[in-house]
């Protein structure tokens, strides 16, 4: 048995998508810059899924900018906008993705100000602080939709509301909710969003930036007048009308039938004593689950579901090659121990209630066996019982 | 009939690399940077397309980094060098793609200092004025491998022993020339190399870099720690692995025969009153065959051949939507009014004999009726002659 819960680091192509892939890899194969039919196919088909994706977020298809990714696309606006401004104050949070925390790290040793959001412990950005935080020089607010390890969800209307009182451009980062959580540019407020193909059953090294009509950026890559003149090089077509289909593929009736095999898996793993689930019990991503397996370790119980066939991760999959305690985890307020003993499991629309049972049943197994053999004492218990209230 | 004949723009995916890809699409469609077996199943794919570049152009597999293109992979060293050495010298050449020259006016606006190198009428960058360009505060020589719009190939051996005697770092964009010429970066003394995925029959938006082991550059896309640090994003396993795929088909033994269809076109093409070849007859791209058409209009000569099935370009694809005469034709020496009569034709290993006698036949018939119609008086014609003892 192959059970792949590994879908908020990637996801499989869906076989439809795969299929309009091919036909712009070895048939219509055009650049889209060319004015030849084999170009002018090429950039119809590119300027379809353009309004697919507009359509999707309440956007102008002209709105929209495609990319190699969605770290491309955080790199991009953050970047692109501080180089356009040339100082300023930023305001993002402590639970970001590497991209936008890498990126934020970089500016502020080219001398922008950055204040970073603490979030609550289910991994809220903290409204009132962001309201306080937000100054004369501020360039923009930047805070993710949904959390990639804990799954927890931010209220952008919310934050759309602040930033709009104060006049301040708001970003958010949504690869992780895109398809799963509505997201509306304008009830949101939003003057940038990110996007990425390959969470949603499209193929890696495609992303997707919103850029508000007439708000002006520095561009990330200089080169031809590609993607309204935001981002040079040659189109991935093929990429573009994967992601296209599979944004069209997403419907709406799949979360509601992913959320209930989600609240089935938290439950079974609940009953695993000295766990506990991190984010919050209903605000979060329809297909994450995010549990804390008190006196043991994360990768060792990776390692021995990957055994089983059972593929999961410890936290992002960007961050995964590192020993270092998820910043999340941390900016959540768990311990380092309690840190490490964390997985994540993320479903799919293709996850069957059968791959649930079995690896409830076989995550009981494992546990127990890793308890058996671990240095770590058990009597431990890290606020376990702060944390049953919220479930 | 349908004939493309604009494979310096794109190409189309060969069917044994669609093939791999799809296994890397639908099958084993991990993350490379999880831990568990689809993620070592991505890693090792990827590392093998690494290994099989790297042999290509005599480098280590270290010294390979994916981008998402050949823009990119120019962005990424221009920018990368310069910001990480904060200020200095760039000698260029004024026949480089858009790219570079767009990175090198951005650079230039942020306190770089940037010398475009001239070139002959043939287009090869001039060895003499670089040697005596190069000044103390140097950063950099990019100098162009082979011309995306003529062809013409500069001797980067030569350019890398003159950077080696002042101890010069040393880039070329190698995405024309990559499989059609041999390319040794050792060699070459080259500190840095791009490549691109779809000029060489693989996917759009699939690049490459070469940077020599030991040089530092700041990163254009901050976040995770993939690619040796160099450049954060999920990593596009499926078009890697069929970059990699696409590099191994590009066998040595294709040069010849495309090299012999393309003398056929020039031969064939120069029959037709008031024509000249662009670039040098033997030192182009196997695959590049750029003709100026005394008295015509590029732009509806292509047109007349699309409508006829023939794919051609008046330039590069990147400025094909540009009113402004190619830089690289006025560059070496051309009138604007010959500049605009231009189209480039490039062959690819699909291309037969019987498209090539199609197309000399249809541009002949073309260009004889456009000429009737044509505002622009006969007796105008440009220095034909001069040119033609080159051929």
């Amino acid at each position: 048995m192959k059970i792949y819960l590994d879908n908020g680091s990637t996801t499989q192509v869906d076989k439809e998508v795969a299929k309009v892939m091919n036909v712009f890899l070895a048939e219509k194969y055009g650049n889209a810059s060319s004015l030849h039919q084999f170009g002018r196919e090429a950039k119809e088909a590119l300027e379809r899924a353009r309004e697919i994706i507009a359509r999707k977020i309440n956007a102008l298809p002209e709105e929209i900018i495609f990319t190699s990714s969605g770290s491309e696309s955080n790199n991009t606006i953050l970047k692109g906008l501080a180089f356009q401004k040339g100082k300023g104050h930023i305001i993002t949070t402590k639970v970001e993705h590497p991209c936008i925390l890498g990126t934020c790290n970089y500016l502020s040793k080219k001398g922008f100000d950055i204040t970073y959001l603490d979030v609550d412990r289910y991994g809220f950005a903290d409204l009132e602080q962001l309201e306080k935080s937000i100054r004369k020089d501020t360039i923009l607010v930047s805070v993710i939709h949904a959390n990639n390890e804990i799954g927890t969800i931010n209220e952008l209307e919310a934050i759309g509301k602040i930033c709009r009182k104060y006049n301040v451009l708001f970003h958010s980062d949504c690869v992780q909710s895109f398809t799963k959580v509505t997201i509306d540019v304008k009830k949101m407020n939003l003057s940038f969003a990110s996007f990425s193909a390959h969470k949603i059953h499209a193929q890696k090294g495609i992303g997707a930036l919103y850029i508000k009509k007439g708000i002006k950026i520095e561009k990330l890559v200089h080169g031809g007048h590609q993607e309204n003149n935001f981002r040079a090089g040659t189109e991935n077509i093929p990429g573009i009308v994967g992601f296209g289909k599979a944004v069209e593929m997403a419907k709406e009736e799949y979360i509601p039938k992913i959320t209930k095999l989600r609240d089935k898996l938290i439950k079974g793993l609940l009953k695993i004593p000295n766990t506990q689930l991190n984010g919050h019990a209903k605000k979060r991503l329809c297909n994450n689950v995010s549990i804390s397996f008190n006196f043991i370790e994360g990768e060792g119980l990776l390692m021995h579901l990957d055994a089983k066939g059972i593929a999961v991760s410890t936290g992002s999959a960007c961050s995964s090659q590192s020993l270092e305690p998820s910043h999340v985890l941390m900016a959540i307020g768990l311990k380092h121990e309690i840190a490490h003993g964390t997985i994540r499991f993320t479903l799919s629309r293709y996850t069957t209630d059968k791959e649930i049972d079995y690896t409830i049943k076989t995550v009981k197994e494992v546990v127990k066996n890793l308890r058996k053999i671990s240095p770590i004492k058990e009597g431990f218990v890290y606020n376990k019982e702060e944390y049953a209230h919220s479930h």
